[in-house]
């Protein structure tokens, strides 16, 4: 049995118990080295624990795989939901290439996403119609993601950015600003949200014509608003639409 | 004290030990109707619950900010996250209405939105870049909701639709659809999750050519792939492109 987890935004208070279950219920845990210091220790002891490093995805999923296959009760995990560029997908990328699914019960537990965890600290920037584009250009073409930046800036989406900026990848959100201030006004708010529910959290607001760049790492997570979205009382939020419609 | 929480999608195995706590210490709680329902009855008894029907959003925020400023330690609950089409994004614009900042101690708890149960149950379609439209055009314009069905669409985001049906509001999943279309593929895969993770639970997969509108009600979640989603295993997943970039 291979369970593939989310750990939410990494304090206890966060995480599901259906994930605590499976973590208590393991013989194995399996995940990126800066995730699995996330667990709580006590999930950890007398179990065998698997970390390896950032570009080691693949390695780490194959190595999940075969040990729910040679009979371990297994756990992947995931920061915030597995789904969301976490580690389901490529779970079944290789379930697929290998025809296992016959032989692995796989079970998918959901978690509470970096987008929601960084909205909640702001306030409620993703209350409307919104865009999730990871802006790492590892394994997808620029291209593609420019074309999507566009493309939902010009519609008035809210946008969620994930991996904004790394060491590596330094040009990029520099690049991704400048496509959105192509349409969007430069007093466009824009939330920096840096280690959500987790040691050394930062939460900031600025503009879209003001944002820092350097401010920004691969630990952030960065919300544009919408035309509609505004700051008050040290809040950002995206209003649904009920003030116009209703007169609150 | 106010606390705005997310259910998450109801079942007590997915509530955040956050939101329990909140809920916990709460001498009043407030919510829709239906979401009350969801909680466990352990939490509600010796309590002031208050809850009201669908369209009474404003009057429910109201009430959950006029009861706080009361003194009484009030939880207003959404379910899934509350910062996704939920109540933190009201309560922020009635708090600013009211200049209430400085008054009222304001703490929004997240939980795991719809959009990521209903991907775990599917698979993993939301494993690359993707958009959350709502389809109901009670708050916003219809025009509107176009407008980013098509942006999102020519941008090959993978799509998750809110509110897709209802009784009153019946005609706009099939308009949607067909503006899909006029983007994607009629092969391409759509997942309907009605009542994730809570009683009456049902998840199916069809293609965008195929769906059935009349399958789908305001329980349901609707999540539909980009050009590389793809069903196998009775899973629906989104390669996030691993397997082109290391020959997996």
């Amino acid at each position: 049995m291979l369970r593939v987890i989310g750990l939410g935004p990494g304090d206890a208070s966060l995480l599901a118990p259906a994930a605590a279950a499976a973590l208590d219920a393991a013989a194995a845990i399996v995940g990126y080295k800066r995730y699995v210091e996330l667990i709580p220790a006590s999930f950890l002891v007398g179990k065998r624990v698997v970390s390896t490093g950032m570009t080691a995805e693949i390695e780490r999923c194959r190595e999940a795989i075969a040990l729910a296959l040679s009979g371990v009760s297994t756990v992947l995990v995931s920061s915030g939901d597995p789904g969301i560029y976490g580690m389901a997908g490529l779970v079944l990328e290789l379930m697929e290439s290998a025809a296992l699914w016959e032989r692995l019960e796989l079970e998918i537990v959901p978690g509470i996403p970096a987008l929601a965890a960084a909205a909640a600290l702001l306030g409620a920037p993703l209350m409307h119609d919104f865009a999730v584009v990871s802006l790492s250009d590892l394994l997808t073409p620029w291209e593609l993601i420019e074309r999507r930046l566009a493309a939902a800036t010009a519609a008035d989406f809210v946008l969620a950015l994930y991996n904004p900026r790394s060491k590596k990848r330094d040009w990029q959100l520099r690049r991704a600003l400048d496509i959105l201030l192509e349409h969007k006004s430069p007093a466009t708010p824009v939330g920096i949200v840096r280690q959500a529910y987790r040691e050394g959290q930062a939460v900031a607001v600025a503009t879209l014509g003001s944002l820092e760049v350097a401010a920004v790492d691969m630990l952030s997570i960065v919300i544009v608003g919408n035309a509609q979205t505004r700051c008050a009382g040290g809040k950002m939020f995206t209003p649904r639409g009920y003030k116009d419609k209703y007169e609150v």
